[in-house]
């Protein structure tokens, strides 16, 4: 099967955002054995789209078409299709009725540009958008089937997701030069990407149906496995073995697969263990905090966090003795230790987790630098644990590195279990 | 001039990493009042990249070809070059010097893979590479000039900005058909995408030489104003009148311009007060605290921040009385109203904010379901302001728009200044 995709605006080719679109759905597309042909980025030109909409329907069985679909005045997607296939538009009945629902539940008022979304071209089916306004159009156009989705990243993956993958997976089915892929993302935090790399590099010859891939999506490093087979029953079992051997290697640091996100999986832990947490940051600002709130049901172990970023607030809220601050500075191991301890015990929490360091660009001292950061770890039952860490790079770069720190503590803590909670 | 760039690579088609040198360069020449035409990305196919390089080069004056030309066996961009033009490939002597200057240098051996790098397509010019292998090649091909450069960002960055922009530059200094462009980002908060258009759209027929584009990035909508015109005088003129036009109708939606980013320009506004902050959240978790502190000096306004994400840390935290949250409710006006007061007041800030909400997808009642939020601004010598908001979607969405419409009740404050300080 033979797919392009198809990106137009002009912040695509002014240089003002960047497609990260296409390489989401090309490795969605890549899992199932597919290999995107060409990806073309073409700005709000109607002529322009017209002809790269005709060139790659000329070339390809599937072509993902993305953006201009919306309810402005640069928005002529639907138009240039038209004109490629030689057809009108016509306003469909089925998504003038969603798009009314959808602005009246909002109460924004429909203003006549709003139903520029619902003229698609003549003949074309349309599929409803459960994230957003502009409708899923499928069109047909010679030998190639035109899905056209809009370019917002949420509404691009919830449709592409749902309704694209799937009509193109049944398609593959029937696909005679098919071959068998399967695919594992393993999820790592606090290795260097080049330190994976060396400890799975014997692997690659034991296992030569699995292709070793490294990502890096700060603090995370990925790995992934991809094997490639002549039926799907070898596929499995060759990217099994590999899988098994790789986390043999890596031990706790994987701490995830595939889809499964760091928070979550943090989050079962302390449920698991009938657990509950509070927070004390001070430079990460609430990052730690933000992130496990993200989690549906984080009210199950979460009772609070304190943002801490006076030092008049480390003594209020995370119960840090004037005399430590005095002593210590507010950036040390003692003032980490009482953040985590009385935060933990302000909250009367099994666990208190605390951070407090220099983020930058400005700050530290000579014996504790810019980068420098000391998380500690409370548990009910056990002697608190205090880290010193040092991050280089930017203030987001050590504020999220910092929040990953402390949260691996707590990790570790759970996985190993030294102490009950 | 008509631009086009071509980049070639399997890791570009199959989602491995995402294309972050075409923005960049894009970006470059749009600054010389060039937009690119089309990108293409291919992977490591010999026909389609010549067939890739034959359409571009039939349709675009410049095309800047990048990736393919190193020394492994996948590295074929300059052979399908020689193909397209129809003249064999040649070893030249300056490259083949280069390169063993720089190896010795280095002292790594050279395989016969490195000689590669040498074979430029017969009749093309090469630049030497400051920072890499590889040499720049630039090829005639019928109307077209190309030009090739490694994909390795680095080396990409050097030769564009080194070789190719100065050649570009000085070709438009003779281009009788040059214009000239002026550009501006307008950043709003609070103004659907729709209703933004409808608000500027009676300006778009008296600016004729300015296009009005629009861009959601949630919770922002950006208003893209692109002035084109003979002279670069009569475009920032042309821009100038089409910006104040959009502002005195957007008035305080606008937030910022350009690279203008939303948390900067409130801590500015905070700072020029003289004014101080706390925070309490409950469905937010953290995200005004951490997205306040991630701005560098934020300790000068950004005294603390309660993530009180249970009833017992409101009470302790945020001072929230238990007769409140027993007859309102942790998510009711009252508690919100509660929270910033009682922020601020242990905080001893100029302002306290706060958000209570159902962020869901489970939780909240008939009266306030899921997506209700409540945000409040206590704000020294004025009464509390409380604001009740509906917001649709899922959990991160409901969380980033409460969030902002917190912050944006404290932007409005300090704008109209209705209180002292």
């Amino acid at each position: 099967m033979r797919v392009e995709l198809l990106c137009t605006g002009d912040e695509l080719v002014t240089g003002l955002i960047t497609d990260t679109n296409s390489p989401w759905f090309e490795a969605r597309l890549f899992e199932l054995g597919v290999k995107v042909e060409r990806i073309q980025l073409v700005g709000d030109v109607r002529p322009d789209i017209t002809h790269a909409l005709l060139e790659a329907a000329s070339r390809a069985d599937v072509v993902l078409v993305s953006g201009g679909l919306g309810p402005t005045m640069d928005d002529f997607t639907l138009e240039c299709a038209a004109a490629a296939e030689g057809v009108p538009l016509v306003e469909h009945p089925e998504v003038v009725a969603w798009l009314r629902e959808r602005y009246a539940k909002r109460n924004i008022p429909l203003t006549p540009g709003v139903y520029r979304m619902a003229r698609v071209p003549q003949g074309s089916e349309v599929v409803r958008n459960p994230v957003g306004s502009a409708p899923l159009v499928i069109q047909r156009l010679g030998r190639s089937q035109l899905f056209f989705v809009p370019g917002v990243p949420r509404e691009y993956r919830a449709l592409a997701e749902g309704e694209v993958l799937p009509r193109i997976r049944a398609a593959l089915q029937k696909d005679p030069e098919r071959v068998y892929r399967a695919f594992r993302l393993l999820r790592t935090v606090g290795i260097p990407e080049s330190q994976l790399d060396a400890t799975v590099a014997p692997l690659v010859s034991q296992h030569p149906r699995v292709v070793f891939g490294f990502r890096t999506h700060a603090p995370e490093n990925h790995l992934k496995l991809m094997a490639t087979a002549p039926t799907q029953a070898e596929a499995d079992a060759a990217l099994a073995a590999a899988e098994a051997a790789s986390r043999q290697l890596l031990g706790a640091a994987v701490f995830g697969a595939d889809e499964e996100e760091y928070a979550p999986v943090l989050a079962r832990l302390l449920t698991q263990a009938g657990a509950t947490l509070a927070t004390a940051e001070s430079c990460t600002g609430g990052l730690i905090a933000q992130e496990l709130t993200a989690i549906s049901g984080a009210s199950a172990f979460f009772i609070g966090g304190a943002v801490s970023y006076s030092e008049k607030m480390k003594m209020a809220w995370a119960g840090v003795p004037s005399e430590v601050l005095a002593r210590h500075t507010a950036v040390s191991r003692e003032t980490a230790i009482a953040m985590a301890e009385g935060v933990s015990a302000a909250c009367e929490t099994t666990y208190g987790l605390s951070v407090t360091g220099y983020a930058g660009p400005t700050g530290g001292t000579p014996e504790d630098p810019v980068g420098t950061v000391y998380c500690a770890l409370a548990a009910r039952g056990s002697p608190t644990r205090c880290e010193r860490f040092s991050i280089t790079g930017d203030r987001d770069r050590v504020r999220l590195f910092a929040a990953t720190s402390a949260l691996e503590l707590l990790r570790h803590h759970l996985l190993t279990g030294t102490s009950a909670p």
